[in-house]
């Protein structure tokens, strides 16, 4: 097994690290000597895996992404009716904006970058794409890319709200944005 | 004129200089130094109108979305009909979302502390409120809390796509889920 720079594991758990403090703290207190200390690597280690604070916050925000879409897709493994479908995608709302706050406060720390700097853009863009393209297995692709902004704006409306909708509310807005 | 301290203008200077700052560096970079020097006010003029930062930034967000608010609400301001109320909310996605980047960054700024932070989250409750009382108007409390969910994500999803969807897709969108 390799060790020291070269070691693979020494850069996952950079990028490990950098997502726990980016949840913590947010965006604005990354520094290479902050994330060198969570992840317990030398400061070095910093410079030698990355070539800077943005490529280090993309990669990071990359493995992000790689996760909450890995999650979508498996809420969606094997389901094949459209009834299925629905049911699966009304779980997947209720589980996020219910859940832990470490994957909302993530992807708000994403989009707030995002919206502050375009070039992160090809991030969420990437993100939603490939949702969407989960979405086009069961539905046509205008309808995929409307349902995917209402599972949005439901899950992040649920989960900023101290009196959250309830499943029935969800699923009727699916069953309309989905009655084509 | 009231002057100095007790000058109520040096109160809404400090708050919008506050909302510049955190468009421009995030909420994470917020202090009184800042905000004093940015503003062109004494420091003490900080401590004296302001219990600490996060009285400072509840009211810089409740002034954000106080603005946000009245923005929704003059867009609806005089329609009529159900076809022109979906009209003016279909502009008002493509208005937002094409826009300058500064109310975008703020909104996320909001939710990224909401999410953090839920103590917040009564300002983005009470705005959410706000925007369904004044869909309320035009259609059932559900259509409107699902409508208002299916905005943010539409509006969020152009603001962060490179190639955002057209019109018509919005149209489409609205269409469904008011379609009761």
């Amino acid at each position: 097994m390799a060790t020291g720079q070269t070691d693979p594991q020494r850069r996952e758990r950079i990028l490990a690290a950098t997502l726990d403090h980016i949840a913590a703290e947010g965006v604005a207190g990354v520094s290479h000597r902050k994330i060198a200390t969570r992840a317990g690597v030398p400061l070095g280690s910093m410079t030698y895996h990355f070539a800077g604070i943005d490529d280090l916050l993309h990669e990071a925000f990359t493995r992000f992404a790689d996760h909450v879409v890995t999650v979508f897709a498996q809420h969606l493994d094997g389901v094949e009716s459209p009834e299925q479908v629905r049911e699966a995608l009304i779980d997947l709302v209720h589980a996020i904006s219910d859940g832990p706050q470490r994957d909302l406060v993530l992807a708000q720390e994403l989009y707030t970058l995002a919206a502050r700097r375009p070039e992160y853009r090809a991030l969420t863009q990437t993100w939603m794409a490939r949702s969407r393209h989960i979405l086009e297995r069961h539905f046509d692709a205008a309808t995929a890319r409307q349902l995917d902004a209402l599972i949005e704006g439901l899950t992040l409306h649920r989960a900023l709200d101290p009196a959250p909708h309830d499943r029935a509310l969800t699923t009727e807005a699916i069953r309309r944005i989905t009655a084509a």
